[in-house]
């Protein structure tokens, strides 16, 4: 199922439209080329709704976030709605600020997000600030592990079905639902907290693949976050005594440059819950 | 040739002051360097005055455009000219946006380019919109080949000569002409579109090249897209096999770092028309 | 003493907020998990005070200034001086605008700095631009050696008594003085200046330092300086052939990545003066 996903990025080639913070941006863009999208960035207010009407998806990520892009993003997104684009949400560092939050609730208002992705503490807060306290387990922990996963099941069905969005929650073990179906993804490696933008680089690529499988964004969702925990563990084996996160990273967007959608069907560990 | 303008670079150390956009400006900083300038990245509408008045050239890239910065790339321009520094225009995905067309037709209003430098989709996008009709040729194709060479020359020279600044046009086959003699040069590596910012490092280091040459520009401009060709070259024959483009956009930049004015001229691949 | 200071960053995991320039950002992120350290960056007024409330340190560089975060920086300055938390301050290029001059004394007038960290071109315009004119000899030459490093001790001293900071002055030899004690330290390669961003990943580090312990900021900034200066050592040592400014950049991350206390101990080289 996963090689189809990954072979529909290869075939189509999706323009990725991305409104993202200044850190990752780079990589988010590379990260895009690499799986076979193409990236534009466009964050004025005036030109996104051009921008996201000759795209195939938009990524709105909300790191280094400033009240100018904050209006960009809603009509982006709001127009992307409009054109029936996918429109995948990363609430980075929600719990931060309450400007972090406020832009977040207010996206979740005015604009239907295909995916929202988030670590396990982002999405905790942005379901917790949503005040859909039934998904919300105030005991959930901030790690997801088999002692825990029956529980985050749970909850990112409970959340994706307040959402209607497919939520994508990202730690040791991933998990993507859609309210009814979860899948738990075990591909990844620790090493891919050590530099920054691993996150933001799966939100480009979860875009991507949801824009080339328009039908079937859970799928298409899980397929991502297995892509890029592949390429986590294959950059990892690819690592020499010398080299550090700084080459890690380097290695990651590689790992998925050279990846064929036979190499995902054999590497990628999931199971549906 | 090449190898005289390249040494120049070497010795004056040219100081280039950019206004560019988010996602590619750390590569367009360490190219410079390689090369043998200095980066100075400043947006602020009320510093660019200074900062130009200081450096030997300026680099205007519309990627990431925002109203902030499009008063500030008017006042440096215009500084620039007035001060004598020769000024290059990089026209990023003017044809996506009316925003991109209107501000890049505005710039070349209100400011005297040294160079413009895009790929062919951009440089026709430009020439269409600014009117110039007689010089654009609707039927050109979006990629430059031998077929079309001699085509594409033409247009070349016939924007120039509207612009009276030097035209570099980026494809398989890349041209570079004021008017009157165009370079055809054949340098590159079609993996240069595998990552993103490979056209706007190109901009810094024509700048650079302009800077350095300020009484050769078409000459500076042509030995510039060389170097630059040159580069993805050498840095595709150092890639092994797990390799992607992350370590291919860092071995462009070694490949400059590392390359001689005297390796230029041996690399260099180019014919007049 | 260095390796405790180290000890505690990677014990501590102090998280740091940075308000950066959007050239070298990536890198400050990167550097700062390499050392054990965490970065958030946030630049927009409404959120700082929170961010800085949630952080250890903050880290403000003036590079690509704009007038909305200046403001930014001013209260996010403020707030962590009223937390007791470490603020440092990278006056990037002060001397080359009014605009970047006027800023830097206005920070140093209103917040209230633990650390000023800038190479010696830098923080000379500081002094003089602050009118310390006892603190500043216009002779000073712009770069340190071991001829005229008395004096550059005697400047630094009296600069770091008139602001009532930490004063850390880069070139070939590196000097830090509170005013009482000055430690020259002897680490570093000349390549690192041949990549953008040495400086600035510098005071994101001498941050995590200062922020880890915070009772010890001179002998804290000078062991984040010996970290870095070694860094460059061991990338240079790494470097092979092909290999340029690029990879070493890389290569100076990774460094710091498996840095170890024990090894910044054996290969910090500084003496007390």
């Amino acid at each position: 199922m996963f090689k189809d996903l990954f072979d529909n990025v290869k075939k189509k080639h999706p323009l990725i439209h991305n409104i993202t913070n200044y850190v990752t941006v780079h990589d988010c863009a590379n990260i895009l080329i690499a799986c076979g999208a193409a990236p534009i960035m466009a964050d004025e207010a005036e030109e996104v709704e051009e921008i996201i009407a000759i795209c195939h998806g938009l990524n709105i990520n909300i790191g280094t976030l400033c009240r100018r892009t904050i209006s960009s993003m809603l009509i982006a997104g709001k127009r992307a709605n409009a054109l029936g684009r996918p429109v995948v949400l990363d609430p980075v560092g929600v719990g931060a600020s309450q400007l972090r939050m406020d832009t977040a609730l207010q996206l979740l208002e005015e604009v239907k997000f295909t995916v929202i992705k988030g670590n396990i503490s982002e999405i905790k807060a942005l379901a917790s600030g949503s005040g859909t306290t039934r998904g919300v387990d105030a005991n959930l922990a901030d790690r997801i592990t088999e002692g825990n996963l029956d529980q985050v099941v749970a909850f990112a069905k409970a959340f994706a079905e307040e959402t209607r969005s497919v939520i994508a929650i990202t730690s040791a073990i991933d998990v993507v639902s859609d309210g009814k179906t979860a899948y738990c993804i075990h591909n990844g490696h620790p090493m891919m907290e050590s530099y920054t933008g691993a996150g933001c680089q799966l939100s480009a690529l979860v875009t991507a693949f949801v824009a080339a499988n328009p039908d079937r964004p859970p799928e298409a969702t899980a397929a991502a976050v297995a892509t890029m925990g592949l390429a986590g563990e294959i950059a990892h084996a690819r690592l020499s005594e010398k080299e550090g996160n700084a080459s890690y990273s380097n290695y990651t967007v590689d790992a998925i440059y050279n990846m064929t959608p036979g190499d995902l069907k054999k590497g990628a560990k999931h199971e549906v819950r």
